[in-house]
């Protein structure tokens, strides 16, 4: 048992907000690479950001590890990769062609247009020559987040279409199909990771809510009668997911939903909440969907999706458990939750990203002591990058070195001097402990691999 | 050196064709969850596919295959994820809106729309009686192939925004910014995976020609001197790539671009072609797309792209060398290449699907001669199951269960049978061979893992 369950967090309050200065945070993901905005040298476009050389690792890594633990380690769910556009009638089954939407009001005299639950944030009217004013404002209106576009040559087959808001219709579109192929018998999972699309109207909070974002569902369908236990299972196995990424237990939280919160659909939700410097915000939620998806697609493509149980020969329509993790949200907290400066000996100071091992963008960064040590330190990468993600650096004091991979997570330097030629053997450098060990050339892999393949 | 590098492979001409019927793989594809219509309960949508259980594990091997070749293994290339839809002004800049485009004719009769340049093949005029008659083609337009979508809240600063038509341009975006973080100096590469859309006309071929598409590009930024050796040095590495993926090597050829098929801003230009069952089509383009690309983001931008060389001091416009791969192209082209249909000893035959160890989905499957082994073989799976993607099979006689995982290119089945309770030994038996090896049961993973884990 980890200290972190022996332990009872002291969970902050609602009004809290992490330390961390986002700022500095943002300021990081740029110069090293991780997060920026898209369109960066168009003057970048709202909501929409790209993953840099570090990023795009870091992000892949999470999936990776949300991918093992929800499929590849469950004999009851299977992955699935499913189109962004699917055909329209999914979104009228849903529900979102008719409710996915925000009521809005434009104002006549600035030409600004505003959530008709936040005139107050509304700010100051000014017409087009720059003269402050009063607003003049509509009636509210629905504005549909889906982004639509069309699809098709012919002039009487061209059809709108949407950018899916969320991953997991097609999942439900794809139940009965998958259910065979895959020979699975109730209950079972159907899991998926891919971008959805909203047009949020305040784009906001670095990467937290933006336009395009990438989610990690499952969908898991079980018989009406099990749904509590199911969604008992889920909340604390996805709690612990979280936990088991190395974040900071006083920052995590589950938070049911109160009964004027669930979605008309909605038996029960609870949010996995992570303490953001702008406050408790969701990064997965947990929703008992009920029988309400699988009816609708039912009902709207004429197709049934009832299943009969082979035993009792009971047809149901089965009850859907979902698991919602926005991918995006998730790294975020966890370049937040790894962000530590530390004091040195000497008056000097670090930054280190404390990542887990699995999450780390670089595993290992090769440093020879001198350019005369190239060679072999370039066959010590050549080896070491068959198994993890290796990075080489020759620049600079190796001090200055060690400061950079700190600064981007790296769990492992392996530093090649001129004692190796005659021992074979290398130093590994700890991230957190800044120990080191003296480790045999030949070593270094199984060295590394007992470190970092470490079960999450 | 492989038995293909020896023998110089006798490529088929022009009008060749693979030899297996698309409906059998297609409804392989199907019945098995490897990829099948998007929205099919709904009638489907032209142009779009699910990847199912089977066919998400496939496509994931390949990009990771192609992800580790490109970039862990390299030092001069790193990775970025970025938005699919970028700021407006980069396919202004690109070209693609004015002109990306086919010529299009409407029929003012029947109201269809043509390809001007296919009218051969517009078939019948029927109007909407189904009165068959001539058709009455208006002028030829320009049709853009662009997905356009609208971005943005405000009445005053919605826009129409574009989805990618292709993962390369973005790269240019981010290119100074990337350099930078990266801390690269030229020649480097930076490359991507992602989605991209067109809206093709005529969606064909299976998931050949779709309008949602995965793309694996890279884009390799050098002095414009160095151009014609950096194209050579990347034409014989992809077109490397591909044999190593396992492709019949008589059934691969690169093709080079006449010079009226190059693109106006192209130096250079040639095709990996796979030989399908409907004919040579390209699965990866090499392209010297020279100084195009920079310089005109440069003058749309207003953002100087050019560097300067640290030891001359002379400042350039980097040449661009593109490697491009159809992803969903690459894995049809595994699946036609991997099916077999053998026949066995006694009358039998079996269908096998050949499938590289890296590209297979399921790695090894584990197979109880009997339900009362259930406990050491869930053993078993779970020791696996942390290495590999594992599958469990307990249903039907073991000949059965061995023709299901050559179905889906399993490489490995362990049985665990009543012997292995005394003697700690199970059965792994190979896929293509159907030889079998007695193993103790603590040595499996190494055994599999030395059989995996080969160098691609």
């Amino acid at each position: 048992m980890s200290e972190a369950e022996s332990t009872p967090p002291v969970v902050p309050g609602d009004d809290a907000r992490h330390p961390l200065a986002m700022e500095t945070l943002v300021a990081l993901c740029a110069s090293r690479g991780f997060v920026f905005p898209s369109s960066e040298i168009y003057g970048g476009i709202a909501g929409f950001w790209d993953y840099g050389p570090l990023g795009v690792e870091l992000k892949n890594n999470l999936k990776a590890v949300w991918w093992q633990r929800m499929v590849r380690e469950r004999d009851d769910v299977v992955g699935i990769d499913s189109a962004i556009i699917c055909h329209p009638r999914t979104w009228e089954a849903s529900g979102h062609v008719d409710n996915f939407s925000d009521p809005m009001v434009d104002c006549r005299r600035c030409k600004k247009r505003f959530r008709a639950d936040q005139l107050d944030d509304a700010g100051p009217c000014l017409d087009e020559t720059g003269k402050k004013g009063e607003h003049d404002y509509t009636e509210a209106r629905d504005f549909n987040l889906m982004l639509s576009t069309s699809i098709g040559a012919s002039v009487d087959t061209t059809s709108e279409a949407y950018l899916r808001p969320e991953t997991c219709q097609p999942i439900f579109n794809d139940f009965k199909r998958v259910r065979e192929a895959a020979r699975q018998k109730l209950p079972f999972g159907i899991a998926q990771i891919g971008k959805a699309f909203r047009n949020e109207i305040t784009p906001r909070n670095f990467t937290f809510r933006s336009r395009e974002f990438e989610q990690a569902e499952m969908e898991f369908f079980c018989h009406p009668s099990e749904h509590t236990e199911w969604f008992e299972h889920w909340r604390e196995q996805r709690h612990r997911f979280h936990l088991d990424l190395g974040f900071d237990p006083n920052h995590v939280r589950l938070r049911p939903h109160a009964a004027d919160e669930l979605a008309h659909y909605a038996k029960a939700a609870e949010d996995v909440e992570f303490l953001f410097p702008f406050g408790w915000q969701e990064i997965e939620g947990v929703h008992d969907r009920g029988q309400w998806d699988l009816s609708r697609h039912s009902e709207y493509s004429g197709k049934e999706q009832s299943v009969t149980d082979e035993e009792t020969k009971e047809r149901f329509v089965p009850h859907v458990i979902e698991t919602s993790v926005g991918v995006d949200r998730t790294a975020l907290a966890l370049l937040v939750n790894a962000y530590d400066e530390e004091e040195l000996e000497g008056g000097e100071s670090r930054t280190v990203m404390r990542f887990h091992p699995a999450i780390a963008p670089i595993k290992v960064a090769v440093l020879p002591l001198s350019k005369k040590l190239a060679e072999s330190a370039h066959a010590l990468k050549k080896d070491l990058q068959r198994h993890f993600n290796t990075a080489y650096d020759h620049a600079g004091n190796i001090g200055r070195r060690y400061r950079r991979q700190d600064e981007v997570g790296t769990p492992f330097c392996v530093t090649i001097d001129f004692e190796t030629a005659d021992d074979g053997k290398v130093t590994v450098r700890h991230r957190d402990s800044m120990d080191q060990d003296r480790v045999p050339l030949e070593g270094v892999v199984a060295f590394l691999r007992d470190r970092l393949e470490t079960a999450l």
